[in-house]
């Protein structure tokens, strides 16, 4: 929620409309998800241990996207060319959505940016106008909801690289996924019928 | 797919229509959860473990559920009175579903069942019908997501009862994780507008 330079990155600021979801709704969510106070701190510690390392991280799930075909595809045009900007827009934002993940402050302001990045997943959304992108209209939902496993899989050798316990990784591997579930959960919310979310 | 005598279990049979996934794209759901092999493997091992303590896992969901009033809503009528039969009717399926996804069968019967199980949680498909329930029209998708946390992590202690080291305990419970993600990714289905699953 501070500022940046990062083009579209627009946490909290008066361009992200407001979430349908409400703040009650969310804490029913967090409290279904077993995601506490815990969590939270666990969210903080791995803040401080994942900030210097977001280049190698984003390496990583880039590589693993790169390698797939059918998600390198939405970042693809027709002719199934990778739109190399589209690529590096994105991946300035993705390195600031792990620091802000972690500083797991899933107040007002967090929530109406999850409705803003779902709706860039979507065809009915914002999907390339953010970044002016030439490549496929949507991110079907089911890869959206399945990347919760490679980014909290590959994240644990990262949080384990900084002296942490065995235990301490294990609450901060548990603490991301149950983060990263909470909000690609939002992020579904376009995609679901009217009522049904 | 063995045939047993609990009502409303029609994995396998003529009842169970079509799913809209295919083979094709349950393997590209099935590599970008790095669902292979391994897991496969441990789910079958966690198989074994699981069978005789399948009545004290679902007193646990159970409980988790009975807790939380608004999970226990998807089984109460409009006057919020939980409907003993409907729920007594779901466990037997939950028990078997443990045997089921243990089994790591994921093939053609097993997809169409899935998306039959989604049909279940949904107002448009079939949520009430099988067992002539008195309840809410449907499950709202993000406590269907949500459930993956409390599913897997109440499993764990289950897991380490049996003798396996600790290493086998977090590769069951791995797979478990990405087994049950991708099931309720594919009972999301019939939530999704049209072409964005």
């Amino acid at each position: 929620m501070s500022q940046t330079d990062i083009p579209g990155y627009t946490y909290g600021t008066d361009a992200v409309p407001r979430s349908p979801v409400s703040l009650q709704e969310l804490e029913l969510l967090e409290a279904t998800l077993l995601l506490g106070d815990d969590d939270r701190a666990a969210l903080r510690r791995s803040g401080e241990l994942l900030a210097p390392q977001v280049e190698e991280i984003l390496d990583v799930w880039y590589g693993f996207v790169g390698a797939n075909p059918h998600l390198l595809a939405a970042f693809s045009d027709a002719q199934g060319r990778p739109d190399q900007d589209y690529l590096a827009a994105v991946r300035r934002r993705f390195g600031r959505w792990v620091l802000d993940t972690a500083r797991a402050e899933f107040d007002q302001a967090w929530l109406d940016y999850q409705h803003e990045i779902g709706l860039r997943h979507t065809r009915r959304g914002k999907k390339n106008q953010t970044d002016g992108a030439d490549a496929a209209d949507h991110v079907p939902l089911r890869y959206v909801l399945a990347l919760l496993v490679p980014i909290t899989t590959t994240l644990k050798p990262f949080l384990a690289k900084g002296g942490a316990t065995p235990d301490e990784v294990e609450a901060m591997h548990a603490a991301w996924v149950k983060a990263v579930l909470l909000q690609i959960i939002l992020w579904s919310h376009p995609y679901v019928r009217d009522g049904d979310f």
